[in-house]
């Protein structure tokens, strides 16, 4: 099976601010030419108004909560609001996640997303939307508490995950750490070493509130950054998430550790948390990231939205737009987050030989007329109405806007029960 | 001609936070009765899934600069961005205009805006652009350089705008005055005259950037509210855009005079002007609405990603959520517009006896679901997808998602002709 994005604006990720005026042959979902004028294939997609882009990573979100969005999100900070959604989480049951996921993958497939990297509980659940969505996902294994609670997960709930996932290359599962303030190191050090033996990685929220870092101080005598590097938890690759509260001393840490920041602006913004020091992170040469978090704290899953956020906080919060500029978040929310998950050798660009998630963005519109730098139209012009087609491994997952493997209606009615049960439970 | 939006999750904007699930009933453009049960009507709308709003007010933009969309905006601030602007101003003409603002006109109505306050050159263009749109809008004669040079524009530029209105009461022309640093305050003196002497306003640029309000100190010995306020500039009506760098004691000004500032979050953010104190601003009881500012600063004109900036920018710039509840956001869109351009006794708000401009939101969407709070959902979740249809005075201006009385593709091809003939002229 061929198919063939004929005519697009490429760009590639290959290098700065680089466009090709040219087509896309996709081989059984390899990428098998770049810019080239064949004209033949099983599939000819005229993409002459379109741009072609590598389909974006979300790096950090919390699939299932899109079941808690916009529900009691007026709290004056992370931990007023982690206390409201705590009580709720703890009625979720196994439809209430497959469901909300399904939604979940629905709302990142139309924003041009075809991998994230998730961290929430009864993953197995998550594995089924993700397989039925044609996506791709690293799904992880949540730990919190303490080491007899780490090893309980160990011994009981991965493996239903890791059976979900049987054989698919297209599904990983990471150890999933929450945080400093709700794992202990014990914990964080049982969980990394069941990551270890796996080839995993770590997911974690690390430094994403003043709070969290002082309480941390305090209880510790070293800040989240210093203690997980004390205990040995990046040993392993990790992916960082939020990464707000961090000196130019741990960057050093996390640089000589490879760990990869996740940046979530929309939800640091909402919540008050801070804002991560990206230009610290980029001068010091440590990949970046990007995620929505969780839909109850952006309050979507939009990578286009969240890209747009990412370079106007940055530019206002440093004063220059160098501090963000558009092919910079773009790579980060495409190559950036590829290498942060460990998926650079099979996506994040547009390369002969790479699988093809790709996504095609509609220039002929009116909020991207007239086009000039794509990269400006990208960040700043487009939103969530332009993405128009999107490839998961070759595989067309919406096109012109209509989603093809998930009946977005029923996952819409599905969602709305099963929030409407949990409110009565 | 009656219209029923039937069923509809209603938003008043009358009162805090309140809601009505009921019908809305339109007769010759007016709304005659706002959560009934009345069951006929010329045309009946299901907005059984729908939250119906006060269509959104654009204080400030530029409408025309959708030429200029993407264009050299990487400019380290807004006096090296206007440098590379300025150029290519020079050369625009009536076509220019009109097309751009009839594909700025398809744009804020896409976002669920019905009418907008211009400022920018040749207005009868975009005048005539407007009434085809079947918007409102307050165009500006705009201002700069001298006395004798608003002399000049007020005797032969006024008129042909003017001649343009016509008897229209959905159009105005107010004086749109650049700003201190492009018009002396002879220029504006002249023009708050000439407006006054119509029951026009003032529409000024005010303090957007830290070096305005320096300069201005150093060539007058006052900030530009200062300037402003000295020389009478307050004593008709006026809305400011932007308001960054306002202290204190300049905001007892600006709320003695009744000043409304228009806060425009995008573009301070993208240009790297500083964050306008909006919490000051309620606090003082100052009217506040809210801005696009023009396509080249933003790089769209959407008034649903405008009032997600705006929450979000407050929020983290305050470090409070506080700072900008999302009702107080929406006010600010909608009912905050109408006041500062002297609309809110016609829009604003659904109420009876007002006219009928109001924008069906559509919940039933994968990123709206659940809806949970509302408020919060238009604010965080969604995005210019979600817009349905649009009335304006009742009529029809788009209906799911499809523009009625703009030739969406003709806008399009056209802006791209003229934008192609500038750059080579």
């Amino acid at each position: 099976m061929t198919t063939l994005i004929k005519n697009a604006l490429i760009i590639p990720m290959t290098a700065k601010e680089k466009t090709i005026r040219g087509s896309i042959l996709i081989e059984d979902g390899i990428i098998r030419s770049v810019g080239s004028t064949t004209e033949e294939a099983d599939e000819i997609i005229d993409a002459s108004r379109m741009i072609a882009l590598p389909s974006f990573v979300n790096a950090h979100t919390h699939l299932s909560m899109t079941l808690m969005r916009n529900y009691k999100d007026t709290a004056e900070n992370l931990q007023a609001w982690l206390s409201e959604i705590f009580p709720i989480e703890d009625k979720l049951d196994d439809e209430d996640i497959y469901q909300s996921s399904r939604l979940g993958c629905a709302e990142l497939i139309q924003s041009g997303c075809t991998v994230f990297a998730d961290m929430y509980f009864h993953a197995w659940n998550t594995v089924k939307a993700v397989k039925e969505a044609g996506m791709r996902a690293i799904v992880g294994q949540t730990f919190m508490n303490d080491a007899a609670d780490a090893a309980f997960r160990i011994r009981e709930l991965a493996p239903r995950t890791l059976e979900a996932i049987g054989s698919s290359d297209m599904i990983r599962l990471d150890a999933a750490v929450h945080a400093v303030y709700t794992a202990t190191p014990d914990c964080y050090v049982i969980a990394v070493e069941w990551a270890a033996g796996r080839g995993a990685r770590l997911h974690t929220h690390l430094s994403e509130t003043r709070k969290e870092v002082d309480d941390c101080l305090k209880e510790h005598g070293k800040t989240p950054v210093d203690l997980l590097e004390s205990i040995g938890a990046f040993s392993i690759p990790t992916y960082a998430a939020h990464a707000v509260h961090i000196s130019d001393k741990e960057m050093e840490t996390l640089k000589a550790r490879s760990v990869s920041v996740v940046h979530n602006p929309s939800s640091n913004m909402k919540l008050a948390s801070g804002v991560a020091p990206l230009p610290g992170f980029r001068s010091k040469g440590i990949n970046i990231a990007i995620g929505t978090d969780g839909a109850s704290s952006n309050n979507n899953l939009s990578m286009m939205k969240e890209m747009n956020a990412a370079a106007l906080l940055q530019t206002i919060a440093n004063m220059t737009p160098s501090a963000a500029r558009p092919y910079d978040i773009i790579e980060a929310a495409t190559l950036g987050g590829a290498r942060a998950l460990g998926l650079d050798g099979r996506i994040g660009t547009i390369e002969v030989g790479k699988e093809a998630d790709i996504t095609l963005i509609n220039t002929c519109e009116v909020n991207m007329t007239p086009l000039n730098d794509p990269f400006s139209a990208i960040i700043f012009a487009a939103d969530r109405k332009n993405v128009d087609t999107v490839f998961c491994r070759g595989r067309k997952l919406m096109e012109h806007g209509n989603l093809l493997t998930i009946d977005k209606d029923e996952a819409i009615r599905k969602t709305n029960e099963r929030w409407e049960d949990i409110l009565r439970r």
